[in-house]
């Protein structure tokens, strides 16, 4: 539609809207200019896989070896070595939903399989334990956990995470947490990660981060997991036979990312928590829709289920209606296994936020 | 060993020793400073699937629509994506030993299995229809083709390509053909590929390409797969849950390597042209080794078995040993599918390669 002409904004996309930050920018050129052009290890580049030691010791409290890290292809490259890994076939992988749908996916092409606990707005999209427990099985291998939340935006409390540290300790189960917007919350949230909560925690969790929602540096495809050295040598070995090691000279600029001066993060986020106020305040001007306070990423997950059932059947013709009538393109919750939803992401301009705010009002108002 | 001081040659790696040519370097950097630096689209960014489509015009002999091309994180990602689409569980796939290991590797990623076709040195590492034949069964798939071939050098005739592609016709496969090494043959030899030969042909194959070799890419991560529509839409829906794009700012560099001046090609094919005859010469001064005349890439497959069975067990001890005594890395045969054989890469320069023949050369005096 955009190239026919059409003014459309897009609400949709699950990446900052910045430049990669100069320095970093920088890092990756003088990097192609020293040729650093060729084969890496599979693992990662030594600089790089250092330059997450010394994160993860500042950032994350806790130390990591560098036989626990693999670097991939962008966290999602991260979350498939470490299902491919983790899962044989028929193991179970609890997914709490509102979940990232590929999540799921990536269990069924481990040909594992995806059981599902729901979470509810009102508690913050945060899982109950007992929901927790009622799902586990003896087949149950893994709990896949993100927090903060895309689609909901969801941050768990540290009760939360020591709650679902406590039942895989339990179980004996292997926690797959994915914490790819941690440096992206508000209202004053801490991030809790697992492995900080300590050794026990840490020797049965696989941590995904990353330095694209951070950094804004999504085409980068540079993720990494820290997991326990036989988890990260096997995660190592598969990622060998598939990509080998990421672009060599997009680690270089991932490690001048870990080291940059942490202005450039903070001016992000301040960009994101102004957008985040306003785009709530904006929002909940609107009549009838479900505008949750998200405590992190940069997504607004709205109710919208009032709208729904007559002219509009549900959340997938929503936002059909929505891209054709309003030119708006947001995505429907069916796609995060959470219908009558939909998702409208705040990585925007506070002038674009407000024109989409202001047509989705206006659409709405027809339906209601 | 190198890090503790001492000085070992290494003929062990399957990449160019040049750098990146400077007017790709500038390329990337320039879509560095445009803010290529989001995600793509998971085939690949429109600007390069079009320059892929002129390569493949212009150098391949035949042409593709951009609903045939998947963007990969290089020719190993390219051939894992196939194979996960290509085949189902007790599926097989037809190799040709010596192979790359990866192949085999990946088959069974894909749960399917490897069957394996040898071909010998005298025939120049080319397959005997034959032998292909009698290895069909109901359960064949796939047959895998690398020419020019790592690790042997081998280069197909055209007829041989043709009676591959008339055998796949007449059993109804599909031809997955890895032409990463397409620009380095040499004695006159002209690479032909399988979708070249026409319509019938091409709607079979999954023909694997990339910019590592031929433009010193290597690190840069970036192959693509030529299929009919498809398997093409199958391959990039997986890769759109394993990776999502291969580094956005690194394809606007291959897009900038596909439309360079040929002389950049032509001037490194001429370098490894001399290589080779220099090493063949080096190399053909020790008594009892067996080197081929390889027709492309850039690797000597040694026959070492009379070097064999006495002091030294095998080619596995063999490599340990010149590593040991020599201080010459290269890789076992075995690891290839065929034992008594080491592979030996030429891609070094010329003082390199001859202090590595006198070396090979003194190590395997011994043991005669």
């Amino acid at each position: 539609m955009k190239a026919r002409g059409i003014d459309v904004l897009s609400f949709a996309v699950g990446e900052p809207d910045f430049n990669t930050p100069e320095p970093i920018i920088e890092a990756a050129k003088k990097a192609l200019d020293q040729g650093m052009t060729k084969y890496a290890p599979s693992r990662g580049l030594p600089l790089l896989i250092e330059a997450i030691q010394r994160k993860t010791e500042r950032e994350n409290g806790f130390s990591c070896q560098a036989n626990q890290v693999v670097v991939s292809c962008g966290a999602k490259h991260c979350l498939y070595n470490a299902f491919q890994v983790l899962l044989n076939p028929g193991d179970e992988a609890i997914l709490f939903a509102p979940f990232w749908m590929t999540y799921a996916d990536q269990v069924a092409l481990a040909d594992g399989i995806p059981v599902i606990v729901p979470t509810s707005a009102e508690n913050g999209f945060q899982p109950d334990a007992a929901a927790i427990e009622s799902a586990i099985t003896p087949r149950t291998k893994v709990i896949v956990c993100n927090s903060p939340s895309n689609p909901t935006g969801g941050a768990w409390d540290r009760a939360t995470v020591e709650a679902v540290a406590a039942i895989a300790e339990r179980h004996n189960l292997t926690i797959v947490s994915d914490e790819i917007y941690e440096h992206l919350t508000y209202d004053g949230h801490q991030h809790t990660g697992f492995a900080q909560l300590g050794p026990e925690t840490a020797s049965r969790t696989v941590t995904i981060l990353g330095v694209s929602k951070t950094y804004s540096m999504t085409g980068w495809r540079i993720g990494f997991a820290i997991s326990p050295p036989e988890i990260a040598t096997a995660m190592a070995n598969i990622q060998d036979q598939v990509t080998s090691n990421a672009t060599t000279f997009a680690q270089a600029g991932a490690a001048a990312a870990l080291d940059s001066d942490p202005a450039l993060v903070q001016k992000m986020a301040a960009t994101f928590a102004e957008r985040r106020a306003f785009g709530m305040q904006q929002l909940r001007k609107i009549d009838g829709l479900g505008v949750p306070s998200p405590k992190g990423a940069f997504y607004f997950f709205l109710d919208v289920s009032r709208f729904l059932g007559g002219e509009i059947a549900d959340d997938c013709a929503l936002a059909e209606h929505l891209l054709d009538k309003a030119h708006i393109a947001t995505v429907p919750g069916s796609v995060f296994h959470a219908p009558g939803h939909i998702r409208f992401s705040y990585a925007a301009g506070l002038d674009t936020i407000a024109e989409g705010a202001r047509r989705l009002g206006d659409a709405l108002k027809g339906l209601q």
